[in-house]
């Protein structure tokens, strides 16, 4: 036990809490389209940022002072005490960790691996007297100097074999501690500058390497969803999982778009370009949709933020996409969120996970009952309804198209998209 | 014979002429690596930009005072000899037209297409006596209103309809000009909200109109090449044809990667987050590299500005990846920049022009110049050199090989990237 | 009396209206901080996006079919019934215009000046039974393609006396209309190139522009407020008025800081790389705010999307802002909001209106609440209260501060700057 | 003497050097306008990026290994024999420096006050017989944890006065070394959020500080300048001197625009949504262009990358507005660039100070020839022209040009712009 968490009382739903450490409005029981609210949401906290980060920046360094900061296994020992503490705190189902956060940090594979047994060892005890499962693990193939060009993608082959190894070791530590799913995040597949880069070896190596991920995970007897996490730059200048689109394109060159999926980060969906909940979208329509990371990114900053979900109307359209794509199933809701980094105090570490499940809550709660309410449904529906006598077109072909509207005087006229009314439905739950 | 570009002479080259309308860089008969820089370059005027934009911007309206502006026949024919004089004096090899730049906006598609035909015929006549071919043509599916929801993409079956007759007058008209490749841009192809949108069905009905497109053209003896040009936004909050990767994942799905090529243009790179060489060498490294726009976006600013091309090293850099990826086969650089709003009169649209042949001529050249030199080549090469000794990691397994890291106790040791002394290799040539 | 709006009935408060053609939380008569809803936000219709707007992009044309779109004085006079006839649907209590927007355009400044007049007697008209008041009016200094290169900023003398003359005849117009403001929008007041541009220049005509608008505006009596509305770029590369800093520096610079305030837009705000609230603070804090433009824009647009505003959140804190800056005096909340080009029904425009001022009302309430509450400026003075006992430093000078550091020992301890909890504080609200 | 650099011989003018480790275009010597190139461009290295930055970014640690990576005194002065073996390598005449980047970090003020002096006793001896000058010196206010919420800015006074304090020491330790100019970079003078920040309270002591900052040196005797550097943002969500017009209207609050200048940096300008040479010719236009920090962001990238100059287009038309302005004073070309994190070698760092400085070499010679052949200034001349006959405009009233408007029929006709002309012009020079 520490005493990091000292005179924090478990979380407990209140909706007429009077301070920030009661859930006002997560209810884990509540049923909301035949469901417990726990059940569609899948929350997770992420390890990395809770515990492992240390709230530098490019221009400052630590503010964090953790105590367990110190690469020995007794302070990854202490780091694992003070998580299971919180997760007592605050009830959340599930976690999430890269090897490099729970272990210390070896001189060579064979450390690596021997800390991360130990350590998973350690965190599998505390499973089980805790109760909080693993939603899924990784693998940090970022931060060390070695990766610094590259993991999969890496010029030197030694790279790719030590990146390849690790990876084996996450997926075994995933399996032990009875993950749901697998994640890959390339965070260094990429490049700094096309004038060193070969993009089609590189390319070709990415390719390679999540089929070998993939089929060694099976053949160990893995059941889980393997997931890659798109993201279009930073650290790199262009990093090759550009976004949802550009990844179902790499995993139809590979044969891959059965088996594996995508976890979803907003502030990655922002970066690229799009809104989060085009990118839900876009999975779902592609059959890919498996997780997501919820947090969210300044808009007004070009770079990853990870901030803590705040805006309710935001977190209801990306549920919607949820629940339209048939809500989560090994998936869940981890949130890939940092304190700021003048955030010093434990409390406030328990007060941005409950102030973000809550606002998740009320999001997904706003999405079911739109959902439920089919008006949106309902005027989509309307909007493509001249297709259900005109299928036929779609197996045509222009020449016989061409001659029919030059012969039927086809001129459509446009007709209203609605677009403000639509968005007046909305509000209507958020 | 028009008089708008009167007492302008033919534009020649002259290295050391006095003002910009010369060619000073541009000599079509300069050989580079083996070929004319004529047939390097392949330069093509875009009928719209040039000859048929008012100057509006969302704040303001028409500023030229174009004679032709003006929506019949004889406008029309007036606007192809003021074109055809524009070729006589910038001596350009090639055009670009759509249907609705070159002919007057009819009531119906029988119009339509009665004055697509006599347009074609008219320039047809035009092509024979001045020598200038049609590099490609294309279908304007985006300005009328009855397209405001998308052509291929709409919701109604009727727009679909028309939008594909249209295409096919458009190929017809290609193929009777003697085009060497066709182009659709999907600028409406994309959404406003969610909302309102079906993104599966929208996905297949674009997939099905490309392929009936490709049958169509095959069917009817075409031999060039069939493009896809991707821009992410603008004038939609999302379009389907994002970026080079998307449109790539957009074909292998439908079958098309073999089929469709894609015309690639540095201001809808710069709009998704992309350089134009990156876009460049993707398409490349993905085999569907075709043709190119030419123009340059301002960087501060956040829509498509479309401005001639200034930039020599950036230029230099676009051309290096093209001459990498074998240079234009039917392809060319096709400039899809039009004059400031600001700059009125005649001379400016041949300045305009003399200025970009000049920095592309200035920037192949010089990317030549490097190609040849091999420098960097010969950097990148021996940066994956690694790989020849230990090809095999690629056909291994993931615990073979942590086994044989752990046994070899790798621990690779990170290299130089050196991006510093490649950029000063590149300096060296522009 | 036109047909444009037949058969919608006046818009009413209706907290349980199935429909979105009544008002759901906007209630004009409910009392929040002393001062009822109506008088808080202080709507206004613009008459440009409304009724002049015809619905192009730069890639599409008119998509809205306005019977009144014609330039003669009976089309001019015909929008101004339907306008009021929307007026007296939404019972909305202001309305603001550009000169262009109400009067046909003119071949000369005499027809402009008469059309002008016989508009505004027109209006004066129907005001008088509608009850709508103006709450500002405006030149349209940047659709005429004389001002394609500024207006007070133009190299071309006669120009800027042309827009000065035109001022001048706006200000008579909002004078006899009763305007509460007057504004200023320089639209293009900025540069293409800086490479034909003489900034120094350009800003002491700018500065020189201002001031005559203020000396003439009091000249003749007006009492209301004279607004500047930032904006960075979008039509120009660059804006003089960039954003609520600059203005302040400009104003400062030509001794205007008491005479001149600003109108903010958040999408202005949001191209100029800031948060709507950030500018209304920053305005407040420097003493010059005026009043808003109420749209949104699209994060991932680069361009200024002007949509109607829907996310409550963003509007509550950008309301708190105006409360916190003492509410508006002679301002107000205008709907520089456009309807999408796809909804081309009637009832749009309704619709859009409604839904707006219902998250404005929603916005406004909670942001009265967290005011009401304490807690965030509770939180805010506490932060500071540090000074209280040290604001001798802030007259003291390094050497004495230098040694009295030294000599104290002083170290400080940084403390959780707690945005986390903040932000929780904001979700109890919205 | 350390052996960093070991066998890199000292950098020479050689135009046919085989390699990047000689001079093609800086010839210090060569009389460009009546002035050697060196005293033109007054280089100067910065201490932090080429010697104390470790390679880390958010996503990863450090990747240099530099054998002074230790924080004492003895390590320190290792770092310094390493800097000025590079100046003697370079030949550049002037460096810059943070207190933190040349001093071990204390415990206490009064021990980083001491070894300061310590290090500059010992730099001072190195620069007496290297000849290497101070370009200026700087205070490092944001990289320590105490500066979390700011310096001048800070809610907790210790912590303003902590700031105060060390920046008189750093003017101390600029006028002990013979500084040309200190600069106040307020990296950390800003927000995170709105939400616990008084933005009026802030510039009030942000105005106050500076003040006091430039009545300490002026007593103490130091005759160089006082330079702001901008930043919109980075390490902040806003940073109050957010550009030069920002820079500006906060000096003319506190009377400060006659004493202080700015200091450009180029990545900065394009954060903030300008141009380098926007910003440059605005400073210029305003009378407080002071200094340049030469190096470039990436475009695609949000952040600031901060990388060597390459673009020589680009660099030129920067130092066309230097050399517009009259050229540097005290000021200089500050390389505020760092090697990428993965230019691991000794001579990454020459190279690309070798690159860099021949690029921008190459741009003041082109910007030298641009206006000595007076065809830009002409035609921008020509432009305004038509003010010399009616300059009587600036001192009227709206009033009477209202009258001689309508009087005179006035009804100006646009001019072209000609901007492409003007960007042919810049071409024949780049």
């Amino acid at each position: 036990m520490t005493d990091f968490f000292a005179g924090i009382a478990p979380v407990r739903f209140d909706p007429t809490a009077p301070d920030d450490l009661s859930y006002r409005h997560y209810d884990p029981d509540r049923v909301v389209m035949g469901k417990r609210l726990e059940d569609h949401l899948r929350f997770s906290v992420a390890w990395w940022h809770s515990f492992a980060w240390p709230g530098g920046d490019p221009f400052g360094g630590q503010t964090f002072q953790r105590p367990w900061f110190d690469n020995t296994l007794d302070a990854a020992r202490m780091k694992a005490d003070a998580a299971f503490e919180m997760f007592d705190i605050l009830g959340q189902p599930f976690f999430c960790f890269h090897d490099a956060d729970i272990r210390p940090e070896g001189d060579s594979f064979a450390e690596n691996t021997s800390n991360l047994n130990a350590m998973t060892d350690y965190i599998g005890t505390k499973m089980e007297s805790s109760g909080t499962k693993l939603l899924w693990g990784t693998a940090n193939l970022f931060s060390h100097r070695r990766y610094m060009a590259g993991a999969a993608t890496n010029p030197d082959p030694d790279v790719f074999a030590f990146a390849a190894a690790t990876v084996k070791t996450c997926i075994d530590a995933t399996v032990k501690l009875g993950g749901q799913n697998y994640v890959l995040w390339g965070g260094r597949e990429g490049y700094e500058t096309l004038l060193n880069t070969d993009l089609a070896r590189e390319r070709q190596q990415a390719g390679r390497f999540l089929t070998m991920a993939v089929e060694y995970a099976r053949k160990i007897g893995f059941e889980g969803t393997i997931l890659i996490e798109p993201k279009p730059q930073e650290p790199t200048k262009h990093q090759y999982d550009y976004d949802v689109a550009t990844v179902y394109g790499f995993l139809k060159d590979f044969g891959l778009e059965n088996e594996v999926k995508v976890n979803i980060e907003q502030g990655h969906a922002i970066l690229a370009g799009h809104s989060f909940e085009h990118e839900l979208a876009m999975a779902a329509s592609l059959g890919i949709f498996g997780s997501i990371d919820m947090n969210r990114n300044d808009y007004q900053s070009g770079w990853d933020t990870d901030q803590f979900p705040t805006n309710v109307p935001e977190i209801a359209t990306a549920y919607y996409e949820v629940l339209r794509a048939g809500g989560f199933t090994t998936g869940g809701t981890n949130f890939d969120a940092k304190l700021r980094r003048q955030s010093l105090d434990p409390v406030d570490l328990i007060a941005g996970h409950v102030g973000a499940m809550d606002v998740c809550a009320r999001g997904l709660i706003a999405a079911a009952a739109m959902l439920e309410d089919g008006a949106l449904e309902a005027a989509r529906t309307a909007r493509y309804a001249g297709w259900d006598a005109k299928a036929d077109l779609l197996v045509s072909d222009l020449a016989t198209i061409a001659a029919n509207v030059e012969k039927g005087g086809i001129n459509p006229a446009p007709v209203s998209g609605r677009q403000e009314r639509l968005e007046n439905i909305v509000n209507r739950y958020v």
